[in-house]
């Protein structure tokens, strides 16, 4: 087998075999393969596509690259679930302490974030003390203890994925559905996954900005899942406004707390009600999606939910005296008002731009090797749908730069768009791939 | 500018802006784009195509990307010829001198052979003495003296070309026809022509497998000359079976210089005129084809176009007693009869598949560091459309290793293919694209 020919069958839009595709990634992770000639290759996929037989196999290639976490002695079942990512998504902090309230045993490492999307380890860290970089014994015992670890990608999973993917960055071919689909299901299976709930994310903060594409890509991911033997839910949920309210890392911890203790905005409230009960029913197959929202919904009221989470902050080495009091968390120097000077009914707050503006007040990286400012962000009075009137106040910009922080009130009161007529509050839920 | 934003545009089959093809090859040839994302826009070049506009902003950013060989100063009209390479292809050798004889300036950087087809460099240097690496100062010099000269490409000339070409070859990106039209018109143009006549082959032993392949390249290499105002005429030879009888470099230089005294076999001929009334009347426009063919002719029968080589060598360094008793040609060690047990007319002798047998009896190479067993090859006794009988003598393999010969003359009889019914002789020239 060589790679020449490999790349010449896909550049002639031919099938790829196993052994083709397992050769490709395991000679380019051991770096017996040039990253050009990768290059090539990812490209020629990118144009030409590849079937559901070899995305499954590339994936299961590339989730075979490095370590396969072994949680087979926690449970016969385990659940994982992942974000196609988004602006504002503060999902997974409300949603693991809550699913693991009921039993489901939540192993999971999590990513941190890069361009305007946030990761869920950048908020933990957020908690003074919450320590993401714990060894996988104790993330083991942890489990095995109290239900719930969530900590970093500490082992070597998927190295392939990690490689391929750092390229793909570099020769525009990120937007490619099949290369997204093998990437995140390796990750999972990698990470011991044998059920999968995936949030596919849709709209201007998302990477699938349609839902033609977020269907594509969502039906990709239950081919690989189908063809793997991992049962795969994907949950396609609205990302063309941000979710929930705040943005930015403290601002988002607090919000996710907030929910945890029963103060939940809708939109969010929507999202952590659907993936934990398709989480729920692939644990308990005999349940009932309705049932299982009522379920979730009552181990937020009566506390259950919370209480999981303050255990899993203190098991982590993490201080919960800022759970209890979220004005613990440090605040950014100056808090500006953000006044719009029209009225009328709000059609659009662009995610995306959202995001970058919550990226350049320092909420995010823009290379990896950035530092983030933990306390910036945006905190949003409005959703779309909602009327203001000129004059009120419909966020609030956290800055630690003054100059940053005026350059982010204008922008923001460029990014609402109102208009006269009534308009309908957007779907959430916008369809669930079973 | 930005490559990703370069690679993303081709991946999207947009076309790319003059100044987006000179940011990547000039950026390429000076490192500062990665092999990667240079392979990632061929393959995306490859797979969408470009349009004539880009080829030729493609073309003439290669040619400008090191130095431009300057003729002006030994005529207004510099004709350059090229082939696009085959089998027993030994027409520089004898074309180039002819032309000279009459009046053409020819000033000649050739190439050397990789893979089975062989280079017009190898070939002189054959000679004993010819020295293909002479200084500029004396090409130019040489040429102004006796009107000709031929040497290697001694000057740093399309240096992006050379990148763009050695990568194509690791990524299965060779045959492309608006990257392989762009590498052989830069050469030409870095190589101070202004205008052009291409040999392109077409058939088993060349690049181009068939008659439609090689039209489009010719059409565009037609356009790119158009554009770039170099006037370009294209003849499109057949490349089935072998050019002539004899391959490998001996073999074929004393073939040369036997044609040059006027044995020349008839597909050669043809080639040779066709080829060399075309460069006559772009020099001199007011001509006609067939008035310069007999022209040509005359200077072959009258000693002219041998003396005229006789000169080249002579002031090149190489040992002119060679030409005047070509027994002097270092010999193979064993020159094996190839016998054909089977009688009727040849249908086929597939040209590429005696150029790798010629090159695995060692005449040429397989990698660019291989050195070249001159003396090795093969004499062909017949032609597609002679009849044989049984008994005859087809062929003679020379060769230097008993063992490689005589697999040599095993191949050789499976590459005859004959049949009863009479077969006509194939058409040599199969059409001029003016």
């Amino acid at each position: 087998m060589n790679i020449v020919d490999i790349i010449r069958r896909k550049r002639d839009k031919k099938e790829l075999s196993k052994e083709e595709i397992e050769y490709f990634v395991y000679e380019y992770t051991k770096g017996n393969i040039t990253d050009y000639q990768a290059s090539a290759l990812v490209m020629a996929i990118y144009l030409n596509g590849m079937n559901n037989r070899e995305i499954t196999d590339l994936t299961l290639a590339m989730a075979n690259s490095g370590e396969i976490l072994d949680l087979s002695t926690l449970s016969e079942c385990i659940v994982d679930k992942h974000s196609t990512g988004g602006v504002g998504d503060k999902v997974s902090l409300i949603l693991m302490p809550l699913v693991a309230s009921l039993g489901i045993i939540v192993a999971k490492m999590s990513g941190r974030g890069l361009g305007f999307t946030g990761g869920t380890i950048d908020k933990l860290e957020s908690i003074p003390g919450y320590n993401t970089g714990i060894k996988i014994e104790e993330f083991i015992n942890n489990i095995k203890e109290i239900g719930i670890s969530l900590i970093g990608q500490t082992m070597n999973l998927a190295p392939a994925d990690k490689k391929i993917y750092a390229l793909r960055d570099t020769i525009a071919c990120t937007e490619s559905i099949p290369l997204i689909a093998s990437s995140i299901m390796s990750k999972k299976i990698a990470a011991g996954a044998n059920k999968i709930v995936l949030d596919v994310t849709c709209g201007s903060g998302a990477f699938m900005k349609d839902k033609m594409q977020a269907e594509s890509l969502s039906k990709m991911m239950k081919q690989i899942g189908k063809l793997a033997n991992k049962e795969t839910v994907c949950v396609i949920t609205n990302m063309e406004e941000p979710l929930g309210f705040a943005v930015g890392n403290n601002l988002e911890v607090i919000e996710a707390i907030n929910s945890l203790k029963g103060n939940m905005p809708n939109d969010v409230r929507e999202v952590v009600l659907e993936l934990g009960a398709y989480m729920y029913k692939l644990a308990n197959p005999e349940t009932n999606i309705e049932e299982n929202k009522k379920l979730l919904w009552e181990n937020i009221i009566n506390g259950k939910a919370y209480k999981k989470f303050v255990e899993l902050v203190e098991k982590q080495g993490g201080d919960i005296s800022y759970l209890k009091d979220t004005n613990k968390f440090k605040k950014a120097e100056f808090v500006l008002p953000v006044i719009l000077n029209k009225s009328g009914y709000i059609y659009q707050i662009n995610a995306e731009e959202v995001g970058i503006l919550s990226c350049n007040l320092g909420a995010g990286r823009k290379k990896k090797e950035d530092k983030i400012d933990e306390s910036v962000g945006i905190i949003l009075k409005n959703k779309v749908g909602d009327f203001i009137n000129k004059g009120d106040i419909v966020a609030y910009i956290h800055a630690n730069d003054m100059q940053k922080g005026k350059e982010a009130v204008q922008k923001l009161e460029q990014i609402y768009k109102v208009q006269d007529e009534k308009i309908e509050k957007p779907e959430t839920i916008l369809e669930v791939i079973l």
